[in-house]
């Protein structure tokens, strides 16, 4: 199988789970346990937080709360940090936080949603047009997990600040984190990000804070994490994200550009005829987000699949939506006939260039005898 | 070494590794994907939470939500169901509920406690004094985590509805599931367990939900768990935890009264003379909570700990919460002499009666010649 939805989740790293498989056999214990083996862990912990942090923040002005998924961490931003006032976000943000946030609407916090380009960036005009006083947060994607776009969320917070320095900035990384080079800027308050869309397991998350920012845990009990997130800490999870996400940093650049190259090589192979492009230029490579105009995304999904190429259409967690058409799709300006056809590939470090290439041959292939068939 | 803090966090079994660990190999998808690997995950998690409800509840009447571990399922529960008027809920409780309510507190629902027997049990009368007309929740922990006395749950919820047929009631059962053999009895709405108490891994609990209650969900975004839990499937705990609890519950009466008679022969073995015993006739065996009167628990603790044996004091939660003494002990009567020096002894089914009797003999030496040492 070529497996071409890696922005949905990747294989866990082997090497990862052999570094870490000790923590769910001789290293079991419970790091709030007093004894060593308890407290050696809840050491090893503070050891990981400071260098995942470090990767692209520093230790001294972040924190870092681990969670039990990327979403969890939006949920506990915008919970946290959407206080008050009115909440500012955009048009494409991931499930995460659009349902988020519309739950916050239901709490009597006013949303407001910044409108997107016809690449799937946020407008920054009108998102800072969205801002006043009484803004208590603002959440914009890093990575579209859609179109892949890329969000410059370094000056968009900045310019959220000088409109007003009260507001939270809040962005979801989970598309970026591990896979895009940047270091967060100053302005940016939080920051989610996931283990199991770069080589670590499921069930494991974080979010990035600033450590001077106070907000509330959205888990109660125990007192974990610092008293922000509760729970028995997730050892191996922890551990296991700890390991992929440093070997991921490590090749960042490297990885960077062979990924570019392999996006390059599928948008040239894949027919012009057949395919619109919907990632343009400032797109991440990892994703690459095409619709088979006049087709459905779905039928050729499950044709693909039949002839050994896995591939995605928009976002997986979208599928339990029920929504024949993708909202961030329909807020690029794109067309139902558009976003009906839409296919993401997504790409990881370890995809080669001859899965590429009989990827694009069979998709080429499919949406061609479709096309002929319907003529 | 010798571990008994089984109550705190179980060595994860190595045959439910061994059989699950191809869910981080090669069945690694995303449940919500569309295509044949993702799908067939999903359907496979639907089997796997009948398989879970069938053990203590009719799958008929029962549905399974999957959450991160039991403190989670707690706040779900707490949450979701005590929504308006007043909580009731004892003093007995886990942090996980107590800190919770006391969070509910603080957004403007009146929270009762029910106080407790000398055993640790609530005392009924008392919290059904405290339901009335505007008690939207009750939640009555199973077994206690401290002391290991386990409150009769269906009797209790019979009474809560007979009094108010519209106050949900809610169990925490992270330390019953798996253990004490019981069912749901028809008049219990909400019960929360873990995997990580049971043999599973860390990182996973979920809690059972009568089907015809509606609750909202705690955790927003892709609509996973029918919409109750966002966030991508954590497939290989999920599967983790799921063989895990069907193996103990295969063995579940064995597993019971071969723990009994080690908690039995702890009682016999352990220096009366020395040891206060708090766990009484109505406790799970896998319990036992005495205390050295006039000692610190927390020093012999360390002690044991170079001595080969792992024990605990109270909840290994609790040392979050940077308390001397355990609110709970406290609650059940007993002096703050008799809190200072809680040991907590948990066993689990592979627990030896040769771990035992070494176990005994060093706890007894420790103390006795700590004591001779103060007189």
């Amino acid at each position: 199988m070529i497996y071409l939805d890696n922005a949905a989740t990747t294989k866990p790293d082997s090497e990862c789970l052999k570094s870490t498989e000790k923590y769910l056999i001789s290293e079991f214990y419970n790091p709030s346990a007093l004894y060593k083996g308890g407290y050696g862990l809840q050491s090893e912990l503070r050891e990981t937080r400071k260098n995942i942090i470090s990767l692209i923040a520093d230790p001294e002005n972040f924190e870092l709360i681990f969670t039990s998924c990327g979403t969890e961490a939006d949920n506990q931003a915008v919970f946290g940090g959407g206080k008050r006032g009115n909440v500012v976000t955009t048009e494409g943000e991931h499930s995460a936080i659009y349902s988020t946030v519309c739950e916050l609407k239901q709490r009597g916090i006013e949303v407001r949603f910044a409108k997107l380009n016809s690449d799937g960036s946020v407008n920054i005009e009108h998102l800072l047009s969205l801002i006043d006083e009484k803004t208590s947060l603002v959440s914009v994607i890093h990575v579209s997990n859609e179109t892949g776009i890329v969000n410059p969320i370094a000056e968009i917070a900045k310019k959220v600040k000088l409109k007003n320095k009260f507001a939270l900035f809040h962005s979801d990384g989970v598309q970026a984190f591990g896979k895009i080079p940047f270091r967060l800027a100053k302005d940016i308050d939080m920051y989610s990000v996931s283990a199991h869309k770069i080589g670590g397991i499921k069930g494991i998350g974080a979010l990035f804070k600033r450590k001077n920012l106070v907000i509330k845990p959205y888990i109660y009990g125990g007192g974990q994490e610092q008293g922000l997130r509760s729970g028995t800490e997730n050892v191996f999870g922890i551990k296991n994200f700890e390991f992929a996400v440093l070997k991921k940093y490590e090749n960042i650049t490297n990885n960077y550009s062979n990924v570019a190259k392999l996006h390059d090589l599928m948008l040239k192979k894949l027919d012009k005829t057949l395919f619109t492009v919907l990632s343009g230029e400032n797109c991440s490579p990892y994703i690459l987000s095409v619709s088979a105009k006049g087709l459905r995304g779905e039928t050729i999904l499950h044709e693909a699949d039949d002839n050994g190429l896995i591939i995605g259409t928009g976002s997986a967690c979208s599928s339990n939506e029920k929504k024949r058409y993708s909202r961030v799709i329909l807020a690029c300006g794109y067309s139902e006939a558009i976003a009906d056809g839409v296919l993401r590939l997504s790409f990881s470090s370890e995809t080669t260039e001859s899965e590429v290439l009989m990827a694009a041959g069979i998709l080429n292939k499919i949406v061609a005898e479709r096309k002929e068939k319907m003529a």
